[in-house]
């Protein structure tokens, strides 16, 4: 088959968007381990969990046989009004990198939360408005979830109440002032508001936060307060399942133009990207059909898969949530504080550390310094000023392209472009001033995280 | 004929996108009025222009016959990088203000400057590098301007040297980081750089800036400086000539739909969004083809058109420009510190003077706490955070809309989206936190101020 003349971006038109997600883990033969209950290590009952999550993500969170889950209208709706969303052809960045690979990006940033976080965000905003609930709590690190969450609380009329990571909440006084257009309230964590705030704050006193202690305090507000519940942005099978909307676009925008890709790359923080982009791809391969590499890009100040290990931990500080079975650093592992993006996480999805495990996808780590680098580059090039994070990607991209010029290869290379960096240009300014550096954890760092993770079998 | 099932977002083929920019004046018979030179208060030559602007633009800024000019290849696939744009249906806004008014927007935000600013800062910069220029020189206010420039030049390997008001510069280090990015240099104005700065900054050594004194900066290093010209974001006959990509792209999606627009509403602080939005309809009434209300969105604290004077006055405030007759409040007049957004220009574009004096479209003022709160409103309701100079139009459209509601008449609006305010925050957190007033000018101001207008026949 020959290939059309491909635009510069793939819009599918209204009709051709996703009426359901796909749910990676159907096809999966081996699959991701339940989350357990701190107390009794036993796997977390929908009863157990649907104290912290509403009723019907509680269902999707444990379902790893259903292959597809309608979308809602309403949900479809909200998607309509910032989706489809652009496959872009990088013809620019190919020029420029004089290389004979195909270089294309789902770009997920055109939306004023300015990442794929609204996919989720309005999908656990939905299910809990149905619930009949008054409103969700939150923690957000960089600020893309809280501002995606308060957008699509604020369009059904939820209140929303987010824990922003104290250094955060400082340095990005304008992602508050967003959620606060969106009727958001923000308290900067850890705070007093919560026994779990106090009792950190008391022992760490100058604590600038960590996104495993926002999550611990959102999580002890939802439970202690009537008619709310807890909200997350990564990391569970429930975002993995509303952000293959990402993938399904992107397979169906390739598929209209016969474009079969041979790489396909995306940040990893939590995996909520990552796991959204890949998916369709990921279940052709599963089910034999097609295959592809898959390249999974992290920091190298927050290596998880890269150096983590694969074992149960918890997925908080404050270890008041459920244990899962991840590549972790550690549940008390925080990067260097001159890490200046996001993908902070001390783990991974589950549903993405058993597939690593399983030898299905690989894992990269990238220096900060590099990663800014490719950003500037792709900024200057392609005109889309990146999110630190999607800026891993790009990196990673650059490297696979240039190797094609060596190698001459034409492959075709598929990667997430997961958001802007508007609100990001503190780290931007760090940047071109040499202010940043490339602190790496040590192996006895390390180790020495992985010697307190719990021990279970 | 029959509407067809319009989407929510109506994106044009690659095919579809206009290969000529329309130049309005060709179908006006009142020609807007000549540019003079100051010394002589004769109509600037060609030649007496080309030491300040690049020959190309200023036989676009001198043609008032030619009715198309075609978009070079190379603008026209760096427009492909973030063009179409799309026409956006506010199904949720119609709904939301239960209104039988059907309402479209063109949402120019979905590029990093952030604005409809990068379709003239390509077109400009381009010919500077056709010309074999080294680089060019410019003035930013708000900032949108300058980063749009930015980006054209760094593409083009042009240098850039910006101006920047410097109450913008220090309130906005964002903004100036996004320039830093795309390789510019930022210098608040007045600087000690030029001599109309130097100037200015010794009769006011605490001044915090304007528009017309940024202007006068950049000119005279353009003028001084080998290889390098000075280029403009509005106002002028070249710019309203470049946008009007955003008015044909706008005609092409709403023909393809077989919709009529009743009224079409822009804002207006130089003229380029609301100049580029109404060509080709402008042109079509002109031809008399159709008819359409055209409003004009000024604010109540800057109001050029609603209560300025017809009249020649100077571009800039350090008068070293050439003088063009135009609705003015004066060039040495500047809004009131507490005016947050942009359309701070003391002036308006000749070409709009002109269509406004003969009654061919109308304006209006709105308040900035109203302004505001449309803002909000539509972020909330829409999804997309305006700029606040967008905002202004946000606002009238509303205020149409809602009449539309209490009349019962479906009337069709289209309004220009111009750009996104996520470098605005500081405004909407005045905005939030009651800092903002009303200040508008009083007769008075206006009067001494307008006393002071060169007096040209």
């Amino acid at each position: 088959m020959s290939e059309k003349k491909i635009p510069y971006k793939i819009y599918l038109e209204e009709s051709e968007m996703p009426k359901a997600w796909y749910n990676l883990r159907a096809d999966m033969k081996n699959k991701p381990a339940p989350l357990l209950n701190p107390a009794t290590l036993k796997p977390m009952t929908a009863e157990e969990l649907s104290g912290v999550f509403c009723a019907e993500l509680v269902e999707q969170e444990l379902d790893d046989t259903t292959a597809f889950f309608d979308i809602p209208e309403d949900i479809r709706n909200f998607y309509k009004m910032y989706r489809p969303s652009p496959l872009v052809r990088a013809y620019c960045l190919e020029e420029k990198l004089n290389t004979p690979a195909k270089i294309y990006y789902k770009f997920e940033g055109n939306n004023t939360s300015g990442s794929h976080k609204l996919n989720s965000a309005i999908a656990q905003a939905y299910y809990a408005k149905k619930q009949g609930l008054k409103g969700v709590t939150t923690e957000t690190g960089a600020g893309q979830w809280g501002t995606a969450l308060s957008m699509a609380c604020s369009y059904f009329g939820l209140d929303c109440k987010v824990y922003m990571v104290k250094c955060s909440y400082e340095q990005k006084p304008f992602r508050r002032e967003v959620m606060r257009t969106y009727g958001a309230s923000v308290t900067p964590s850890p705070s007093e508001e919560t026994n779990v705030g106090r009792k950190i704050l008391a022992e760490h006193p100058g604590t600038t936060g960590s996104l495993g202690c926002a999550i611990s305090e959102a999580v002890e507000k939802a439970v202690s307060s009537e008619g709310y519940r807890y909200v997350l942005g990564s990391v569970l099978n429930q975002v993995l399942l509303h952000q293959s909307v990402i993938g399904l676009e992107t397979k169906t925008a390739l598929d209209k133009y016969n474009v079969k890709p041979d790489i396909i790359i995306g940040c990893a923080g939590g995996g909520s990207n990552l796991g959204g982009l890949i998916a369709p791809f990921m279940g052709e391969k599963l089910r034999g059909e097609a295959d592809y590499r898959i390249i999974a890009v992290e920091p190298a100040s927050c290596p998880s898969l890269t150096r983590g290990v694969y074992a149960y931990d918890f997925c908080d500080t404050g270890m008041v949530c459920p244990l899962a079975k991840m590549y972790t650093l550690g549940c008390d592992f925080i990067p260097s504080a001159n890490h200046a993006g996001g993908l902070r996480y001390h783990g991974m999805s589950s549903t993405l550390s058993q597939l690593y495990d399983d030898g299905l996808m690989e894992a990269v780590s990238v220096k900060q310094t590099d990663v800014f680098e490719a950003a500037e580059y792709f900024a200057r090039v392609e005109g889309i000023l990146p999110a630190p994070e999607s800026a891993h990607a790009i990196k990673a991209t650059i490297d696979e392209a240039v190797k094609c010029r060596e190698t001459g290869e034409d492959k075709t290379i598929v990667f997430g472009l997961t958001g802007t960096g508007y609100f990001d240009m503190v780290a931007y300014e760090k940047f071109h001033d040499n202010q940043m550096n490339d602190y790496i954890p040590t192996d006895e760092e390390l180790k020495s995280y992985a010697a307190k993770l719990p021990e279970i079998k």
